[in-house]
């Protein structure tokens, strides 16, 4: 049976770090909130499973798979990376390709935050000052830190610098992959130059751009754009 | 062998989730750390294993069994919950366990961020404008939306509204019950309004903090109390 995604249906946000993996795998699943009503699809299906789970998750993005209901990002690719050939079969190898996850899934946060600051209840143009003075700091301190670190474990992989997690392809490297194409879009003059001092990530990013089934969803309508309603927004005045 | 728990010595933070499942546990661990240099112990001791591991954790805390080093908080329990007998033996139990504590993450992250909105660099008299801004939001949306899925999920369990998961503590309930604690040393009027609309959440933070050597280690040394240079900060400016 097709795996289920729930994800808001009009932007990539956390959803895609699943999408990502799913489509790599070439998966059989269905983006329920994209559907159509008529199907019994669309984002009134989403809000019932969140109304009347026992184990309702806090948000989307969550992942049914037959009686099976997994909300959190991390945790879907923690129990999707077995199924789906995205994760080694070692314990280790898996608490290590989570562990990245849950570090991908703090950056996520951060760069949320960058135009968000003072409350999500609020529109950006409400809070902009401020989103601008978090975005200086998140680009001069915090992503610097964040792909430092990914270029280190890189750089430390006993397996080669290829891969996040030995010597194959994880969705570990998928998610990173997103991560320099939304911070790209986001602040594309900030990563010019951070981009520069990690020249393993950027080669592990071209190559995860080319694997077959990663550009076929790249270059497909099942792809959405970026836009200023998910995560990584570009707001010119954010970014230098 | 002894657990060895690596986290900054002198607040609770985000490594008291790990202790307080250890403590309750009874199991034997090393607070790194807070050990003296004379050891081999101390804060050194830990920046040097962020150094020089093969798989370096992005942020403390982080946690040493034998050759198996795991970081993020979240992914300590994961690993821990079976060993200490804190998560039920099924699947289900423990993705549950896990989802839960993952959204404790997030509501930790935005705890933080209440009195560092715009950057972690700066201090928190420098941000106090936006701070005020940013806690006002906390207390009026963000802990009523966490703690209102608390209570949710404690009715929604099918197994009976005193635990988290299933029908015996798991270190998700422990995690729950730090929340609380948490929040009312930094929002004590706010979360004295939000803890009417919530008693099952209240029962279980007092059905915890009454768990044998819960009581003990709370009343010990091992004990860091809160202060304001953890995640839970007391400032009365920010509390209404």
């Amino acid at each position: 049976m097709a795996y289920e995604l729930f994800y808001w249906p009009s932007i990539q946000g956390r959803g895609e770090f699943v999408r990502l993996a799913l489509e790599d795998a070439g998966a059989d699943y269905v983006d329920v909130a994209r559907g159509s009503s008529k199907d019994g699809l669309g984002i009134r299906a989403m809000m019932r499973v969140m109304e009347e789970a026992a184990h309702p998750p806090f948000a989307p993005p969550f992942l049914r798979d037959g009686n099976v209901l997994i909300g959190q990002t991390a945790e879907i690719l923690l129990y999707l990376g077995p199924k789906l050939g995205l994760v080694p079969k070692s314990e280790t190898g898996c608490l290590w390709a989570h562990q990245i996850q849950l570090t991908v899934t703090d950056l996520v946060a951060e760069a949320h935050d960058t135009h968000h600051p003072l409350s999500v209840e609020r529109y950006y143009e409400d809070q902009k000052e401020e989103a601008a003075e978090r975005a200086a700091d998140f680009r001069k301190h915090r992503i610097p830190k964040f792909l430092d670190w990914f270029e280190t474990i890189l750089a430390r992989n006993p397996a080669g610098g290829k891969h996040l997690v030995g010597r194959s392809t994880t969705y570990a490297d998928l998610s990173l992959f997103q991560i320099v194409e939304g911070l790209s879009y986001a602040f594309p003059k900030a990563m010019k130059r951070i981009l520069k001092t990690t020249p393993r990530v950027v080669a592990l990013h071209d190559a995860v751009s080319e694997r077959r089934r990663i550009k076929a969803y790249l270059a497909s309508e099942r792809r959405i754009p970026f836009n200023e309603d998910g995560i990584f927004r570009h707001y010119p005045e954010l970014d230098a």
